[in-house]
């Protein structure tokens, strides 16, 4: 989480919202991405979705059923659906997103039936260093 | 939306699960694509995403909310986040998807206090030719 973390910081750094993600794959660093939408002018370039997608072209595959993930804020409902699309085993977030998490706000996603994989969730990691991070970026911008 | 179905038809022809999707604005189409997670190795890969990346890359911006969509498939969780990330204006779609929706279906994304933008949404355009394509592909995998 301290990687996906660092990543968030360079997001915040480029004028992202700052989310930072990472994929290991038996505690090794698959792909390491930070929320890039305004730069890559892709309004699905978040986090969890660059790196997913980086770790599948490293990987050579379209299933990460024995890949982790690790995230600072909880994943919306586009990368919710990416998440159980590349059957991600494991998924780490850090802050919780009442506004826009589609985990445990919401579509609650993992739970609906026609959600046809769930990864295994714990929440909370690093919660309190990727929720300051994401409160000073939006106070500096009101 | 005859687009869209020529696209889910080459998708099909690949291999793929046959979803095509296009992006018009103005009545011009600005991309079009065919689901491909398995020729890309990308399980983000579904038509509806490639065509918003093709036309946000076109475009050279992340909004598209002069834009419309048009896609064979009722679109997934995934999908239907992107389609709110993006800020589509109109969403017309063909069959429904009672197994993977996200629209009529499941979470019913677009109806969440956590979505943030509500396109306009027209089911069932060109429904018949897209079911039927998508049960012959997958009676011939059975």
């Amino acid at each position: 989480m301290r990687l996906a973390l660092s990543a968030a910081r360079e997001a915040a750094a480029a004028g992202e919202v700052p989310v930072g993600a990472v994929v290991t794959l038996a505690g090794e660093v698959m792909a390491t991405s930070a929320n890039a939408p305004r730069a890559l002018n892709d309004p699905t370039a978040h986090a969890e979705m660059l790196a997913i997608r980086a770790a599948a072209e490293v990987l050579g595959r379209e299933r990460l059923e024995d890949c982790d993930l690790w995230v600072t804020l909880e994943p919306c409902a586009m990368c919710a659906g990416a998440i159980s699309h590349a059957r991600i085993a494991r998924l780490y977030y850090g802050a919780s997103d009442a506004k826009g998490g589609a985990v445990e706000h919401g579509p609650r996603f993992f739970a609906q039936p026609t959600c046809h994989h769930r990864p295994e969730v714990y929440a909370g990691i690093g919660a309190g260093a990727a929720g300051a991070m994401l409160r000073e970026f939006f106070a500096a911008r009101r």
